[in-house]
């Protein structure tokens, strides 16, 4: 039996054969097999028309067929695990009408294709959403929802910004409008009001700034004060208003999101307790036996050690009766969530193996010396003079020589303090600096023996080679920020951040991707980049002559296209950081500006606010767990009356939950298992009590 | 006897004399004064060299000399009145230091200039300061102690984004500096260490973004994934680390503040009721007799009506003894604060005047009909057929002509108000739109009026005129987003951050005048501006052949120059925006660079993020206060414990503030009067108890 830890909520019956079923279901292997095809699916795009490896028609569609027979089988599995109706209300299930509409827009591309028409594969913006949507994605769906709730406030609030800008637009046209001024490019100046909003609108993201301005200063500087005005309320106080919405909102849900899982676990641990309990004499309170727990602890964590449950059991049965109410036994889920950092001062192996060398008076005196405060000033200071060894040129046969020196030295310090501290902790789970050392160094003395290798034998070096030893020279130098203690807060703030945004990574994947889809269709081969000898006079307009004499052309913008997916997106987070969009208008027509307006709404108004919000609240907590040695002790009185308050706040919290829990619905439960990890995040105090 | 409002804090003798010398100190006359010399001291900017209106030196000196003579006399009027200790101590006195540093620039510039030397007016930096040390820039002084509290959190990630800029700009270095790569104007790529640096923290302020990348993507695409890294890294997760410190800095400062406020005012009100208190009965408790109660509110606040006196003491005397204890007497100043409306539904003035008419069926019904939503719908399709008229041709007669169609309706509704509804309870002092309305009304009518007159009369149309009538017609327009009840939140929300906003309007204006001066003495005339129709062939490159065939010339930038105090703020402006420096670093020198990265870091990584700070609590407070119609029942039952958890906690903090009164020193508590603004603002369930 493995642990089951996914899938949690999801509704499934009892009976032994749907067990086996759900138990099947959540094995790594297909689970693992669904991710990989949902990749294999999306890389397609690097294979289809307009593609960067192109592969006959047939073989992608036959690809394509696979996946949809794998998700297909996943979903017809989910359907046997979970009760008919309840499959049947799942949202999850969008799964289904994407596999169905992709197969009719396969049929209907092949046809198209055999005929020699022109077709389009518009199935593919579909694709992400199995990313959503397969059951594995509860994070990506958490933060899909948590978008979903903060649209209608962020709406209000676009809706008065728009009004804004279409005002601001009006006045514009009124006031410049008929003063005959030009642009840099000879053409009227502010007179077409639809123009007008969308330069008003890009000057918002600061992309055109001050340009769009120029003509109207370079008449008189009195029309600055209604730019002024405009980047005041438009730029920074509307863009606030958003971030504002965003934030609020997040931390509106989160806390809603954090007392549905409480509420979901307390409901689950009630029915467990139900199964388990027994009475231990006639007209007593219902209980679970030690026996009947420890069962349990074991089935749910086999990883745990003796010693640890009994601690746990301990700390339950505090009256130390043998046996406990429902009450010590809904404790349980939150018991297990407690890191018990089992501080063993294990001796070093060297010591068991020859004791008297290691515990000799030299060998002593050089585990002081190495953990002396001296030792790590010491190898600072040797990182700091590798920095500027990197940074000298490595031509010189001294410079490159010396590498191997700070190579040896970099060695010297591990194999030391492998020495010194036990290996195993010294490799635990926490240490990431001295994982990131050792795989750091070892990678560069790897590379940089191959490098030297290749250079005696061939006489050459290979760039790849080259540029990687170089990179892990540089990442060396990183190390130096752990022996300063005001950023380990930071930096420690930032390595927690770390799982989150690997979902943010997903969102924007989704994103890009429906946005790459729908840009290759809509701008594919309008603009051309020619290689840097190219004497093909198109080379100066991007092979475009709509774009002769335009600043793209002239900012030599050409490898900024959609003619593949990867430029696709690399496009999109240029657009992301900037959004100038003017090239596309020209080649293609006007309207195109709204696929770009569109982007940076969607990506910049709503999901980088949401991203902000995120670190704005992962550092709020970080701060509030570790200013400890910054506060007066008034301060600290005040915040343990706090804790005090909050405690309380908890038994009332009980309490209404036990109010509460008559109406609670399952169903409203359903998906919050992950938020757990989550929690225990943004609320560090919640798991250590 | 005037109210005193202001300098509660500042530490006083009680004699007579020096009361007498404190309230003249505080009269509105010298107050306004100061500000108007502060002023004029720094508005002298415009005469000096470079000018925007030269005058003579010794004209600009005399009126400076005659501010600092003010600003003196007001120094020595303020050490009168606080003991000569406190004077010392004062860290306002910075004032001295920098009269004194300015009459010695002064002095040396005179003797130069006199000489025909080269002179400096360096002191002209230091004008700003006194606007935030005289006494009455009590919340720009609050806005500068904010910053300083925040400096030392923003300066460990400053030091810690830097070195991940220096670290990105090594591995660049090392990567692409060995590539021969070309920019686009043919210069090496990514080979100079300290070019790197500064065009990795541009592209940090998004300004140079993607042409920094073009020339690595072009050569592959490979280098991209750097790029896409580094501003994930620098631009986001940094920038939002900026955001979240200053942030979390705020929010710590404002509850302190507000803590050390409550804890001034109580300390206070204690030390009042001492000199108030009378013993009733032998051995009974001190107490304040309603007549002394009587008698200080008289004093405090004359302006409050005896009812409204009558309802506070009774909320006081709650026994209704004729005496309160110390207890009640410390709620004396929460107490005044609450604002009474008293809500007396006066008759219409016309109806009084002629009853008759005024109740007749006809006029009933007239006031049903304006009092119907169908009245605002109405008005509201109105100004929407208004924009569309103005969004059209205006030299068209029967559009120039609807016009006075649309000002009669417009006035005609104010007219039906003001018929309707009483007129002393339509323009009161909440009716925000009303007033709005009716000025904007109004003086369009005057300047289409005007306009009208000066057409018919020399048959030409005053451009500045026309002008405004175009702005008061726009302006109009903003009424509607009244009618949309989920607008008015948020619009009320941004006119409540308005006082808020001009205290950071002092602020940027101290660090752009500190940042002007330097710029003008930096680049004055470096960058020349020509005219529209000069043929001068040095127009093409700003007057300076440093920039021949830059893009800053290209891009017709030369208005952006330091040339005058007005191009210096505007362009100061632009750079907050978007920090787009090159042209000036190839005038003079490269360390001109220098000047741009200091202002980035303070306007946009300090001010800015303080800025959106603001905006971010005062949404919170707005959303948490007016979501009430959206919670469910279960949240609005935890919030009621919620609110009980506060009370108790408030309970807790009076007995804490007990506990502590002894060793509270009042000095710690000098300048924290005018906090109580911005309290009540930031948290309303605060003064409405």
């Amino acid at each position: 039996l493995q642990p089951v830890t996914y899938n949690r909520n999801i509704y499934f019956d009892t009976s032994p054969q749907a067990v086996s079923l759900y138990l099947l279901y959540n094995h790594w292997l297909p689970r693992v097999l669904v991710y990989f095809f949902i990749l294999v699916d999306m890389s397609l795009a690097v294979f289809e028309e307009p593609a960067v490896l192109p592969l006959p028609t047939w073989a992608t569609m036959l690809v394509e067929l696979l996946c949809l027979l794998v998700f297909t089988v996943r979903l017809v599995h989910y359907a046997k695990v979970i009760p008919r109706d309840k499959f049947w209300k799942d949202p999850k299930n969008i799964c289904i009408i994407c596999i169905v509409l992709t197969l009719i827009d396969m049929i209907i591309y092949g046809a198209l294709t055999a005929t020699n028409c022109y077709a389009l594969r518009w199935s593919r913006v579909l694709r992400p959403l199995l990313l959503v949507n397969v059951t594995e994605g509860r994070q990506l769906r958490r933060a899909f929802r948590s978008i979903r709730n903060a649209l209608p406030e962020i709406f209000y609030v676009f809706l008065l910004f728009m009004f804004s800008v279409l005002i601001f637009s009006l006045m514009a046209l009124k006031l410049l409008g008929k003063r005959g001024l030009k642009t840099m490019d000879g053409s009227p100046y502010f007179t077409n009001y639809l123009e007008i909003v969308f330069d008003l609108y890009v000057l918002v993201t600061t992309a055109n700034s001050p340009d769009v301005m120029m003509p109207a200063y370079n008449a008189s500087f009195i029309f600055t004060l209604f730019f002024i005005l405009y980047i005041f309320i438009n730029t920074y106080i509307f863009m606030s208003a958003f971030l504002a919405v965003v934030f609020n909102n997040y931390k509106k849900y989160l806390k809603e999101e954090v007392r549905q899982l409480v509420r979901a676990k307390r409901h689950k641990m009630v029915r467990a307790f139900a199964v388990l309990q027994e009475r231990r004499e006639e007209g007593g309170e219902l209980v679970v036996t030690q026996a009947n727990w420890n069962q349990l602890v074991r089935l749910v964590q086999p990883d745990i050690s003796n010693a640890h449950r009994e601690l746990l059991w301990s700390v339950c049965d505090d009256k130390n009766q043998g046996f406990i109410g429902k009450l010590a036994f809904v404790q349980l889920a939150d018991l297990l969530n407690i890191e018990v950092i089992t501080l063993k001062s294990r001796p070093h192996p060297l010591q068991s193996i020859c004791p008297t060398l290691y515990l000799s008076a030299p060998s002593r005196l050089l585990c002081r010396l190495v953990q002396h405060r001296g030792f790590t000033i010491m190898y600072d200071v040797i990182i700091l003079a590798n920095a500027v060894f990197i940074g000298l040129d490595e031509e010189n046969p001294m410079i490159s020589n010396s590498e191997w020196v700070f190579l040896f030295l970099y060695l010297l310090e591990i194999l030391l303090k492998l020495y010194v501290f036990e290996p195993r902790s010294f490799f635990s789970k926490h240490s990431f600096w001295n994982w990131f050392d050792t795989i750091i160094v070892v990678s560069a003395l790897i590379a940089t023996i191959i490098n030297s290798a290749l250079k005696s034998v061939g006489g050459y070096t290979s760039r790849q080679i080259l540029d990687i030893v170089f990179i892990l020279r540089v990442l060396r130098l990183i190390r130096v920020v752990d022996s300063i203690g005001r950023f380990r807060t930071i930096i420690n703030t930032l390595i927690r951040i770390g799982p989150a945004i690997l979902t943010f990574g997903q969102l924007i994947l989704v994103v890009y991707y429906i946005f790459a889809m729908v840009g290759m269709e809509l701008f594919k081969e309008k603009v051309k980049f020619y290689d840097e000898d190219s004497n093909d006079p198109a080379k100066a307009y991007c092979g475009n002559p709509l774009l002769k004499g335009t600043t793209f052309a002239q900012l030599n913008y050409c490898k900024n296209n959609f003619n593949n997916v990867m430029s696709s997106f690399i496009l999109l987070v240029e657009l992301t950081v900037v959004n100038q969009c003017n090239g596309f208008a020209t080649v293609t027509h006007v309207s195109a500006r709204i696929f770009f307006v569109l982007f940076h709404i969607l990506v910049v108004i709503v999901i980088i606010n949401i991203f902000v919000s995120f670190v704005l609240e992962a550092f709020y907590v970080e701060y509030s767990v570790d200013k400890g040695d910054l506060q007066t002790s008034l301060e600290r009185k005040i915040e343990e009356l706090e804790l005090a308050v909050a405690q309380w706040y908890r038994t009332v919290d009980a309490f209404l939950q036990r109010m509460f829990e008559a109406d609670l619905d399952p169903e409203d439960l359903a998906e919050n298992d992950d938020a757990e990890a989550q929690t225990n995040f943004a609320n560090p105090s919640f798991s250590s009590v």
